[in-house]
């Protein structure tokens, strides 16, 4: 068995992989694949109302606020957020907390002016930035909960005057939040939630139509609310398995659930690194991630002994991001703890024979 | 067996469909499936570039021309093309031959002017129109060529002396054709390609840089370009479906063998609704569909027990659109002869009883 800690697209879990296969070939006993039937059949249409109404018991979302499956991924969302919630001459605040709110800043000052309200890339996106004041003009402040790359989290989300917008693509569901805090929050798929190609959005509904530029109907989340995102035809099996997905979650127990069991596998693999002297976490303890956890050596020249020590355990995907260098596990939703264990030993291993 | 008549997304390969549902659980023997593999994994890699390798020989696509692969439909793409090609005061030519000219026109005046250069709206969109002079001001001309929903495909492509942009999505693959006639094609995957969540966009490389407005990164075709259609994390498991149905089509003997199958298939059953004296073909015969088979009863009060014949015998998906009624037999390269014989059979075996 292989244990994927790919960053993303990543681990699913077998049962919802066995699942996706089947329908492949035969969905609902139809005698047709999913890949291949009508987004408007019935079948397909009680998916996507499964899927929504997953999300919205899951998270327990209110009824103020829509939750949509929308085409691509969250670099759409860097720029939908910003088209359909800030006009040019309004400014809006970004957490700079490294590569993903970037991009976000980047796209949303095509649209009006994306002001960085804090940043912690004065100690290479180490921490998260904490006690900053937030302009009350702001017409939203924007974070990136949970930072791939970097291998921090917000531990809390802050407690501010504005409207939040949360990118969540990389710790949706790994924990219980109150969405309330939030008008919108996105996610792409491909970490806790299904394959790549589609985005979860919660939308607030009654912040939307205040902005004054004509927005393409594929891009205004009024056209996907009204038709309950099947405007066009959607990403039919990227959301197929996502349902399987929020199944296979609520069956697990729901967030709670899983909550506890992300904080027993962060806390495994957090404490055979801060036990290494071969090892070290560069991350804030109180900003530690429980999605990916980013370790560099602190010696040279055994980066290729323990990938191969790691690899020979068949744990994959566990190099760091080119932009930090190091290695990285990411060790979301659908990763067994026994998996965590087995990484585990291997640092522990590699560090009793070259520590 | 199910013959599958849908619209789209519509039936694949069952050869494809083994492959894909395969591939779910275990891909490529890496123990991992397709659907939790990065889109930077070597294998992964791989399935792109054989993705666009296979389009550019099935379609012989000249150097000066880039394929990509980009998420979402068609529906996004009548606002890129927009948004890529044409300025605020400039305008551009569209051919209305319905439903989807007729949202292509709606985006694209977000952009520029778009102009209605010729329409079949007054008789029902029963026909291409022809004979209409293209004002040489155009930045380009847009045509769809194969319309699902009136069951119109343009015999061949006009000869005219501005760039021209075709909708494809509904018959690329299915026959020759000339891509130097045009500067952009693109075609949502569902119909001929593979499933919903993927576009394929053939791109004339140097038709681009010219427009002044700034266009945010996900939806400027260049990025796209200049990234291989991997500037963030693509539709993996859509597009792989498409290469392994682009590699079905070419062990199939490509455009030119399936030309003659699809040729074969749409006579087999115009020729039944022609015999019939109970169902008519609305569509002028010059401008019939290869893809699409739209047919009307010629009196009233058969609608139920025609689709209750055809369901018996596993033909399913052939109620017209909501917007045309009647019926249709939507019959992609994927629909072997074979099926389209039973629905023809069908057709005699109703006239007889009933005509």
């Amino acid at each position: 068995m292989k244990h994927n800690f790919y960053a993303g697209p990543a681990i699913l879990s077998k049962k919802v992989l066995t699942k996706a296969s089947e329908a492949a070939i035969n969905f609902n006993n139809s005698g047709l694949s999913i890949l291949e039937i009508s987004h408007r059949s019935k079948d397909f249409v009680e998916v996507m109302e499964k899927a929504e109404a997953l999300v919205c018991e899951l998270l327990q979302i209110s009824d103020d606020y829509k939750v949509l499956f929308l085409t691509g991924g969250a670099s759409s969302q860097f720029y939908m957020t910003a088209m359909n919630l800030l006009n040019e001459n309004e400014k809006a605040g970004y957490v700079d907390t490294g590569a993903w709110s970037t991009k976000a800043i980047k796209e949303a000052n095509l649209f009006g002016k994306a002001e960085v309200t804090a940043s912690s890339k004065d100690k290479n996106y180490s921490y998260i930035p904490k006690d900053y004041s937030v302009d009350p003009d702001y017409k939203y402040l924007h974070i990136t909960s949970n930072n791939t790359i970097f291998g921090t989290q917000y531990a809390s989300f802050p407690d501010i005057d504005v409207p939040m917008i949360g990118d969540m693509s990389s710790d949706i569901f790994s924990r219980s939040f109150d969405h309330r805090k939030f008008d919108v929050i996105y996610a792409g798929a491909q970490k806790n939630l299904g394959p790549a190609g589609v985005s979860l959005v919660i939308v607030k509904k009654n912040i939307l139509g205040r902005v004054q530029r004509e927005i393409p109907s594929m891009l205004n989340y009024q056209t996907h609310i009204d038709k309950n995102s099947s405007f066009n035809t959607p990403p039919v099996f990227p959301i197929y398995v996502s349902m399987l997905s929020l199944e296979w979650l609520k069956d697990f127990g729901g967030i709670p659930a899983i909550a506890q069991r992300n904080e027993e596998k962060a806390n495994l693999i957090y404490k055979a690194i801060d036990d290494s002297p071969l090892f070290e976490c560069p991350v804030s303890k109180e900003d530690r991630s429980k999605m990916n956890v980013v370790f560099m050596p602190t010696k040279e020249g055994i980066d290729d002994a323990f990938l191969k020590m790691a690899e020979s355990a068949n744990c994959i995907g566990i190099i760091g991001h080119r932009s930090v260098g190091g290695y990285r596990a990411s060790i979301y939703n659908a990763m067994p703890t026994e998996s965590v264990k087995v990484l585990a030993d291997v640092i522990n291993e590699f560090s009793q024979i070259h520590g």
